[in-house]
């Protein structure tokens, strides 16, 4: 306990600890937040099947003594830890930050505070707990987890690799936006004068070209007319010969990337370790 | 308003700015009427789902005052100075060009007028509004959004990749109609004989084909006999492995493609900028 | 006429003429042969849909003076022309090789037959017009589509680097059938004992892996227990990423035939043309 | 038959026909298994096609005489002979091993047991026949099948480029299970609030998400609303795009381990044969 204060009283080490997982200490902490995010998660797909509909602290002791009703206890008063959990992990990480607006203002300081405000709010006022539109939010914490990436070195080449190819990415991202415009509205012209179409409106065609381009194919708006049957037939072609475009933008750069740094961050010559931006081998000299 | 007529009367500068691209206003005119074009496939959008059924100039002023009254004067309002002003446009672009069949027979020639037509005929004679499906054409517009592809410098090499592997992407989509029409007709003899069945026809059956062929999978059509469900899983397993060759294609291009250039068009050893086709590096001779 | 019996006689000419495509004549031959093979797909197709039920010559004097009845006769007549134009075919080819039973054995000598023989039986003994299922073997002729890529030299590149990794392909297509079977027979377990269940037996639960792994999802069987929608989430993400595989090895294959061959069959240092097989480029001795 | 005897009796060699395969008779030894594999996965699906109810001997002489009986009674007799062939595999498998414990411990000698256990049990004490649940795990003999793979040189490159960037494809593979529960709940927060919605629980709403991004589309969960169709659509492009990131990995290790070794494991300077892990061929000194 005395330690734990110790640790706080220190802004710089709490730092190190919370956002730079340099300290001997950070990785424990971080495995422990990341369990409790599961937790959360886990809580949350719970609460949808077993539909809890009560959240106020009486709650938890008037429940039925059913399966269900101790799993609704167990659920509640794990929400409530969580949520008080959650915030002190929040007031520790505006508290050590040298510059608060910084971390406040970030993307991650913003998702903090949305995964734990409505929670809270509903703790003082009751009456709040009937905002449950707003509870949902609550689900957002779960964004949380893509903070687990951080640990993981094999994700940075293939972040790497993905970002050298955004770019060509983003064009042809627009390009099927586009793309699913035309179609949509095409077909929208050949089966929207068709009685019991599916196809009632625009944007609908457009959800229909994009379910259709994709390949996913729910089938639940298919053309019926011999024409609008034919289309599709194009379109599928069409986007099956086009996802070959993506595919070939991230390969070129993945292999890119690979040859570079050698396929384990050695050189493919004398299989020594190599920086990872290097463009020699500091060992041989051979080009990466 | 004068400095407007001085550009006009200066159809070269008028032919730069709206053709080339390499006048100092021909960025902010572009970019006005692609706001334009996002406005009418918006406006279509918009109108397929209220149903606006009355284009006369009348109806604006005869809408009910509700919500859904005021969009669609809104809607027809819109729909009028967009096509005034696409009109303008047209005029202006036919007026600039030197030589004017040139323009007016060329591709975007064709749309642009095709886009402009029905819009307009249907405001100088009232019947011609009952040509709805006529007025549909003017969707096409939408085409114009293509335009857009020459502004962004990294669509360049994309096409460049995609223009090199075009044949061996045609000899494949001619191998995939080919295959699809063998799998729809023998799906036909497996299937088309049972009673209730929905392979009517060898056409429904090709439909059938090209949905499973290509992942799409909607299910409106699906085997029903054990014969007919062992030949589509072969057919879906073909469909599954054969993907591989436009991708396979396409990715050998664009590795071409960027190992000539390099990622970001500049020279892998010293990296500087290169030109797009030159072979040796200008600035250390390193082969591109 | 006359000019057709010399030909006829001149056995090797009407050889190099019918097999090997090197004689001035044989372009249009091929072409002529070829718009054949596509009007007896289109007749396949027409026919499924206007159901023809009599193929007696008498039946095409007996039609109604409908249109579809004008359509029938059309289809009848045109299927007696391109039966007699087939079996003069196939007899020329048959006369025309050297070795007669190297032709008929071969692959295309089988499938010429298949596709030439039913029809010619039926008009011989009008009974035979009842084995209807026999007939739809004429259907086979489409296959005779699959020479056209024979012609088209695009398609050589393509083929080589298919063939250059078939082998690994029919590894990985072997591991396909045994995941499926594997994965069929988990999701029988599991699914299989629910009442009203669409996993009735194994072979039907083995086809719904293929639809589920190969991402064609038709929707016909799908899991309804909690379980079973885990494992078939996992199956899915399974099929997901390993439709990786096969495009790894065809754009490996790819990649190393384009390297080899220079992108258009030409030197990637002097930029002449290459032979298809030369390891060195006989221009400048550039190692292809 | 002695000679049967006299090579149980080696265990040396009982020991290389079943484990190593580099004996003249493991080869025919291990096809005969094989095909008892083949006839076990025939079996199965046979026996759920059928609903064969009673395994216990007598049923088998007291069978209908009609087909199905008969198909009945064939497939009861060939599970006891199969079981029986397979005790003893394993048996000899267990007596040959040098150290007993690393066989019964290891991954196949766990799937022998598990594969021949239940039916032995069933034999010995009838009423164990009714843990019908438990006697499906013999299905789990198909694994075997998987050591087929042994015998196919070409699946060794395959396995390497996938071993090489197994670490990058679990990395993605994780990172598509976060994005899938971060879009299932989203898509709940959207639809769960609609009346008669099949997005009834957050699990159910996850499915949805793997259903939708790896492109599968059953369709037996659809977006009913304008905004449930819109954010279904993103996550439709979204799984389109990020589909390229395996296969780019498995592409980039694929081409890696190609070039390493050459197509067929020759060198491509002079086309001689170079040992699996050589980095410069023997035969030139030509780098691979």
């Amino acid at each position: 306990m005395k330690k734990i204060f110790a640790i706080i009283k220190d802004k710089k080490r709490l730092h190190s600890i919370l956002f730079e997982g340099n300290d001997p200490l950070s990785r424990p902490v971080d495995i422990f937040i990341m369990v409790c995010i599961g937790l959360c998660v886990l809580m949350a797909s719970l609460e949808s099947v077993v539909k809890v509909d009560d959240y106020s602290l009486q709650a938890i002791f008037h429940q039925e003594l059913s399966g269900i009703g101790i799993l609704k206890t167990c659920i509640i008063v794990l929400e409530y830890v969580l949520s008080i959990l959650f915030t002190i992990e929040y007031i520790l990480r505006v508290y050590c930050s040298p510059v608060k607006k910084d971390y406040v203002l970030s993307f991650f300081g913003i998702i903090d505070l949305l995964a734990t405000l409505p929670q809270l709010l509903s703790i003082f006022f009751p009456p709040l707990r009937y905002l449950s539109i707003m509870r949902t939010f609550r689900l957002i914490r779960i964004f949380r987890v893509l903070k687990l990436f951080a640990f993981i070195n094999e994700g940075y080449l293939l972040l790497e690799s993905i970002r050298k190819s955004i770019n060509k990415i983003l064009v042809y991202f627009f390009f099927v936006v586009v793309l699913v415009c035309i179609l949509g509205t095409l077909m929208f012209i050949v089966e929207g004068q068709i009685p019991g179409t599916e196809f009632t409106s625009i944007p609908k065609s457009i959800y229909w070209a994009i379910v259709t381009l994709t390949t996913v194919g729910y089938g639940d708006i298919t053309p019926t007319t011999g024409l609008g049957q034919f289309l599709s037939g194009i379109v599928m072609i069409l986007g099956y010969t086009i996802i070959a475009v993506p595919t070939g933008i991230v390969s070129a750069s993945m292999i890119d990337t690979t040859k570079k740094k050698g396929q384990n961050g050695r050189c493919p010559r004398c299989n020594e370790k190599t920086d990872l931006n290097a463009n020699y081998c500091k060992h041989c000299g051979e080009r990466l």
